[in-house]
């Protein structure tokens, strides 16, 4: 689950998901189970906040927790890989059953961002 | 930002926007406006539960919504993905500051919920 | 849990449950337990997400609810009362370590509520 | 907002404000302004889940932060206290609404805890 520190060669861990892959898995994964019925927009939201929930557990007894969570062990990082995806997967479908292109409002997003915070001049 | 209805020939709604591309975006962001000091796990998680929290707002008074939102106005929808984006921005940086690859983590997810819930055999 | 319909003799179910009263118990609770260390304001705040997320699976694949949940058993109800509870107890703790006195807080805003929207004029 | 330190004669400060007192208020409020028909069951939880965001908006940018808030200035109490409030007021709404007594089930939720994480001895 963690990103090999000083990079390496290109391997599984460097793989370039898209969040379309991810978008059409999950809606594979609703009609195998006949779920899609379950998948109302407020339906997915609110699974999205328990699991935003859930997320927020993993760090509520903590105080303040440093970058790289270095002195974490190897399953409470896998269990926060897990929550983080839980909350993508919700994100992601929720935006699908609205019809939004998630990829497309998140790289808008970023770049009406730059334009309301401008970067400072680089000092020479 | 919606997505086109009946498909229409690849253009650039239909890019592969990568979680990694989003991620070297934010990145960039953060560095050129020396912001990743305020980068901390719970400074984002905390940032990212105010993002959800603007998500939430969008569907409060509503009932409830149909799939597809159409009914919805463009601004309306404009407005929704950009909270969307929000959430998964933060989300990125979130999981990027804690060092979990969150593409890999939520393709493994996939992968165990799908043991998890077994889907049943298909009628012939 | 539930409150009994039409009324009847006030009992155990009409008491006044004072938000300070509430305090003062959870402020008993973390001195004998000498969990005070572990109640900074970002602590109880997230432990609240947590049980908001836990309050928002309750609702999250039921699509849009009926008021008083009369199709809800016993146990359901039972359940919500403690998540909604868990919600209310580390809210008012958290307004405590803040120095916060919540339910004059509270007062004052449902005035303020009242003077920005004025509430249209009885018909005779 | 801020209670006062060091105590002082009981003023209007200390009131006890309770739960109902808040719950009959809000739901005048309501039926004034016509509002009942917005206060189902998942609006309510969808806008207290928009107040927490607000809520965590006021924490996010912060890291640690000092029990007592002795270094926010008076403005910054004041809007914490009031999103605190938004909270617990679409909490008791939504409890209301369910038919749910938050005061009974917050006494009994404090006491179920007394029993699942039990105090240790006092020394001598």
């Amino acid at each position: 689950m963690a990103r090999p520190e000083g990079g390496g060669p290109p391997g599984e861990t460097e793989m370039e998901v898209s969040l379309k892959y991810l978008s059409r898995k999950l809606d594979e994964f609703a009609k195998a189970r006949d779920w899609e019925k379950y998948h109302s927009p407020r339906n997915l939201l609110l699974a999205m906040v328990g699991e935003v929930g859930e997320l927020s557990e993993i760090f509520q007894w903590r105080g303040e927790v440093a970058r790289g969570l270095s002195n974490w062990d190897e399953s409470e990082k896998e269990h926060l890989g897990e929550e983080l995806s839980d909350v993508l997967l919700y994100l992601i479908r929720l935006a699908d059953v609205c019809g939004i292109d998630l990829g497309e409002a998140a790289t808008k997003k970023i770049v009406k961002n730059a334009v309301k915070y401008p970067a400072p001049p680089k000092l020479p």
